[in-house]
């Protein structure tokens, strides 16, 4: 592949991505797209219908403005925190990858053209080849300049990552104490309750706390069996017990299968709680029958809440017994995040479950080698012409041979990549996670290193699969084998950011799974109103692996095929706008994880930073430059003790609370007198049957979709349990639209 | 080699073993070893003279039925847990190598032994190879022979795990339930105190819990910089000053640089303790300057009492501040465990230290190839010939073949394993452990994967150094490489556990070295009384990698050369009667782990089983055998699931206390009114220059010298003080004695 077949590849995504963002800025002027590329706006109700005029069919910027525009602060209050380290991840990538293209054009890109004698052509009929480490001569005594390029980038990189990390600690610090009083801070999550015969999980959860834990123990609410369907028959069943047995003290009955009365107040709580005497309901038949039902409803998990965070904390730190598979507890998630339906898997199957799903995902990853080793067999044409002999005149024509090496094998993968998070998505939803954002962390962190293999390794050790996992098998001979096969391979992905990267982005922005369902719900179901009642929380499982690969690629490719750079900084920089335009315009933000992804991508970059190393140290061994080599050993050691030393300094803060800072807000609400105001909120925080119960399995590769009822929906299910009336129910049904906000 | 040169190696080892057990229990009856022998009684000051009869210099066997008949709930109070933990070790290998030794001598040795058509010899000339799966023809049918022994020496060890963990746990509950109030529960181990230029470590400690805690803080001690010369210089200079500048106030004067003073009570603490009213001291000059000097020494370590077990452990499992290197807390060691000199390594310099350390043992691995690849190369005659020329007739002799060949290269061996233990204690030290247990068990852990890796794999893959190194680069040809090397080296092993095992017990019991100081001592030096004043605690970390190393040996050798069984069942039948014998007479306990060696236990033993698994996987591979393959498969998952299994389970029990345990302990201790009896008890518990800080830094291979001063010492140091006098302090010179019992 020579210059001008990667500018006609380049030329091809360029024009690509100007007609579809030229397209975004005409369509998002449309009032009748405002469900798709305003979803936000919406989810906040701040959205202005506009005028029809000219103005809504010419191309505009406005966008690109307001996304460059709006700062940090506007960013963390509007879109959470999440939303900022994700912006932080893409910002970090920017100023990383500028510094590495200004050296490497300085000090590499120089080197590398001249580095052996040849006559060289014209510059556009100039192989890429030319332009990689490929060309430099063994023995040279250039081979410097890479190890400089690799101090240098190793060291911006190590020290953008630390203030990074300082700084989004410091943000997750702000979080945790400058939000709202966050009912998870007082919460925990009780496992593995046991099983007793002569008591229901309440009881006993009850008995347990204010036994241990009297002086501050709140309340609880138990956990029960979910499935819409079978809530719905309950509801039914039970009021026609009601209506039956006769409904006149109505007040009393706070204990039976009654969806919005899963909250039995603790002895000592504060709460105008119903008083869930159920001796008194054990007389009658009736309400016997139904306390049996609750009881068989029950799962063996709780929420239990106490009267501080730091009793919250240190009751979720602790082992609870001498048997460690009972009464496991661990910090409640936020209320948007539980992921309820997993609440009931038993706790002695997680382990099980956690087990089975890695060997699943393993599987998984063997079996995707196939339709990777046929994309990559695509560019190996005389392969393909065996295969299809009726295409051999059309793979005569330059233009096609162009197409079709340098192009067609990466839309290949990026199909069947997309394939990929649903996958793993339902892998960690068996996994076992308690809240959606563990879920979407799981899932991450598993399509990154899915992609990191699948894009990476298995492109660089091209053939079949036997001989890929044979490479691995034998691990002393790695760097030498990734020092042959990287720099070969680096035109595969300089066109890999170019068609998937540049293209991935111009559909982020356009979205248009949720165009066309809009459309077709217009024009061809014909409904007029905004009846979209599901939007989108940011794919952070897509898309962080996303950046975090191209950032992989980058410091893998950097000093050895530098021309990579310029395409992968374009590709930040409309990332850069792009995201920040969704995170404001379209997605919603249900919960946050306070910046767990960070770890995530810190620790990548540190793995993409080591893989750079060791492969260069693998060329400098074929180049016979025993300097360079010696060079790059030390620079290997201290990326190792600076990752070790980042882990004990900051990682710790994204596991736990420091007690310190939660005694200071306890102390703070409590002179400010706001904690029985903090307990009555928490009585109606976690409520398990008033909404996201049943869109939580669908999730696309686009972004899970969150079931935020739009007020209408509200409002009439609010009437309809209004009859039965339990006011906490109602602040719950608000719930969620405000967190939203 | 030949079942001939096997029972020739055993006789002579045979021979050795009765000789020095004959001398043992002839050398024990004598009034002059009593403390070499006895250092136990002696310790607790129970031993008693002997009359001068005949009896004295005949051998008896009176050691082996005590050593048998002592119960396990007697070595529970007399020896402590760790002892008993060690017991059932051995009482583990008993008990699943019968099991494995009747399954293999009835199925797999027949099958071995006829498992190929030829002509067999009269059986002591049979070549041992004969008894090995070496000698089972390709494609046999009777390799199902093999996989069912697998089978049950698999489910019987995982049973007996399992039941042995079980019954270990609760014991370990049973010995943090059923002890004297410890003074370590109450306790926790404070680093990473913040420096600050305007106030001491002690008032930063002070003012940090009282602030954060103040309703269970009840006192803290600043740990000192040690050093006994610098001790003697400052209390005399300490003295020189008192003198000087007139000494009418002397109870007032708690804060200075005063070896016994280091207690700084806490504004709620309800001891006896001297107001340290620094403001007064401050005004006059010469204790400025003393009070200058004892903040230059203090450490920013500290250990801080709470007022319940429950406050204790909450406060020390948490993250205390946003910076995680700042007030670091930990569980506080039991008194005796403290290793005071490693309390004043900044924190900051951990986890640097542990990374140099690994660095170092794993260097120190690759270095000690060397003298094992030579003692390996002792069993090629032929090399050995070219190299000692003139050895050439001896080497004719076959008793001398047999000797050279199947004895010398594992005495080679065992001596230069004998440098390991103190070396890689010196690795524990450096590392920075806080408490005695914990430096034991990581160097435990240490000579284990030593001893393994240099017993097993480098005698299996016998070769240059590069080449061993080779075989483990290439991970998927490893079990066959390892299927292909173990049976052809078990002759080895085999002799390995008659040479090496054997005669270490009866070294072990000899106590040469000891016994050889106190031959010294009184008959050249020409002492008379009991002078010496060290005794000997237990020396885990050697004992347990040969127990454990032994049973490695065992699984994976079982099915390919079942020969091996009987000898090493003998020796486990040995080892249980001499280490009782040892652990109840000579060994002192000064402190105890509460069990913590057991999961090294266990998960070596889930390695061994995993290795024999994946060993006898390569074998039925060569042997061409898929059926027994594809049995053992499953074997491998399953046991696989065990371990994790067993980690959920049991092992969250060996790393932290339970709440529901110390809450109620806390409980009846408060019913009982005990609670200011322990608070007393608490201010004088931990006390870092008493004892144990002169002899901290000796450590032999033979077990770690501790110093128990005898009680002439205590006196006179006691004496000493009174002077001075604070009463806590001769309690704490008491203790040391009092925990030994």
């Amino acid at each position: 592949m020579d210059i001008a077949a990667l500018l006609t590849s380049a030329g091809i995504n360029i024009a690509v991505c100007v007609v579809l963002f030229s397209l975004y800025s005409i369509l998002r002027k449309q009032p009748s797209n405002v469900n798709v590329y305003f979803g936000k706006r919406l989810a906040s109700r701040c959205s202005k219908s506009r005028d029809l005029c000219l103005d809504r069919f010419v191309p505009s910027p406005t966008w690109v403005m307001k996304a460059w525009e709006t700062t940090q602060e506007e960013m963390l209050t509007t879109c959470g925190l999440d939303a900022v380290v994700f912006s932080r991840m893409v910002v970090f990538s920017i100023r990383v990858f500028s510094v590495a293209a200004v050296i490497c054009t300085i000090l590499v890109l120089p080197v590398n053209y001249y580095g052996r004698d040849r006559k060289h052509k014209n510059i556009p009929f100039e192989s890429l080849e030319v332009f990689t480490i490929e060309n430099v001569k063994e023995g040279s005594e250039w081979l410097w300049a890479h190890c400089l390029a690799l101090y240098i980038i190793t060291l911006t990189a190590c020290t953008l990552l630390y203030f990074e990390y300082k700084s989004i600690t410091n943000l997750r610090l702000l979080h945790i104490t400058s939000s709202q009083p966050n009912p998870s801070h007082f919460a925990i999550l009780v496992r593995g309750i046991p099983w007793s015969s002569d008591q229901s999980y309440c009881e006993t959860v009850k008995k347990f706390f204010s036994f241990y834990h009297p002086s501050t123990y709140l309340s609880h609410q138990i956990v029960y069996k979910s499935g819409s369907v079978q809530k719905l028959k309950d509801d039914a069943e039970y009021m026609c017990k009601m209506l039956s047995s006769g409904c006149g003290s109505m007040e009393q009955t706070c204990k039976p299968s009654f969806a919005q009365c899963y909250f039995c107040g603790g002895s000592t709580n504060s709460f105008k709680i119903i008083s869930n005497e159920t001796d008194s309901i054990h007389g009658r038949t009736g309400y016997s029958d139904v306390h049996l039902n609750a009881r068989k409803k029950e799962c063996a998990a709780a929420f239990v809440f106490f009267k501080s965070r730091y009793a919250a904390l240190t009751v979720a730190q602790s082992l609870q017994t001498s048997n460690p598979m009972l009464w496991v507890t661990d910090l409640a998630p936020e209320p948007q995040d539980v992921y309820w339906s997993n609440l009931c898997i038993p706790y002695k199957q997680l382990w099980i479950r956690k087990i089975t799903t890695f060997a699943a995902s393993v599987t998984f990853v063997l079996v995707f080698l196939i339709p990777v080793t046929f994309a990559q067999g695509l560019t190996q044409l005389d392969k393909l012409e065996k295969m299809f002999p009726f295409l051999t005149g059309m793979l005569q024509k330059k233009f096609v041979i162009q197409l079709v090496t340098g192009y067609l094998p990466s839309v290949i993968l990026v199909l069947f990549l997309y394939v990929v998070p649903p996958v793993v998505m339902l892998f960690s939803t068996m996994e076992g996670c308690v809240s959606r954002s563990e879920r979407k962390k799981s899932a991450c962190s598993q399509v990154l290193y899915f992609t990191i293999w699948n894009v990476f390794f298995v492109n660089v050790f091209a053939g079949s699969v036997i001989s890929q996992l044979a490479v691995f098998s034998s691990l002393t001979e790695l760097p030498a084998q990734l020092a042959k096969a990287v720099p070969a391979q680096a035109t595969y992905f300089t066109t890999y950011v170019l068609s998937s990267g540049w293209a991935s982005l111009a559909f982020e922005i356009m979205q248009l799974f949720p165009l066309f369902c809009n459309l077709f719900q217009r024009f061809i179901l014909g409904y007029n109103e905004d009846t979209m009642n599901g939007f989108l929380t940011f794919p952070y499982h897509t898309e962080v692996p996303r950046i975090l690969l191209f950032g992989f690629l980058g410091f893998t490719c950097s000093i050895l095929a530098p021309l990579i750079l310029p395409f992968l900084l374009f590709y930040f920089v409309l990332a850069y706008l792009v995201y920040r335009n969704q995170i404001l315009n379209v997605y919603i933000k249900k919960y946050d994880s306070g910046g767990q992804l960070w770890p995530i991508a810190h620790n990548t970059t540190v793995l993409s930073l080591l893989v750079a190393q060791v492969i260069a140290l693998g060329v400098f061994g074929i180049k016979q430059s025993p300097v360079a080599s010696g060079f790059t050993f030390p620079l290997l050691i201290c990326t190792v003790l600076f990752h070790q030393y980042c882990r004990q300094r900051f990682l710790p803060i994204f596991k736990n609370n420091a007690t310190q800072v939660l005694i200071d807000m306890d102390r703070r609400d409590e002179r400010c007198g706001r904690m029985e105001q903090i307990y009555e909120q928490l009585s109606s925080a976690y409520c398990q049957f008033s909404s996201s119960d049943q869109s939580e399995c669908f999730s696309s590769h686009q972004g899970e979709r969150e079931d935020v009822r739009t007020p209408q929906d509200m409002e009439k299910a609010n009437e309809m349990r209004e009859d039965i009336s339990w006011p906490p129910v109602i602040h719950s049904f608000d719930k969620p639209v405000k967190g939203g906000k």
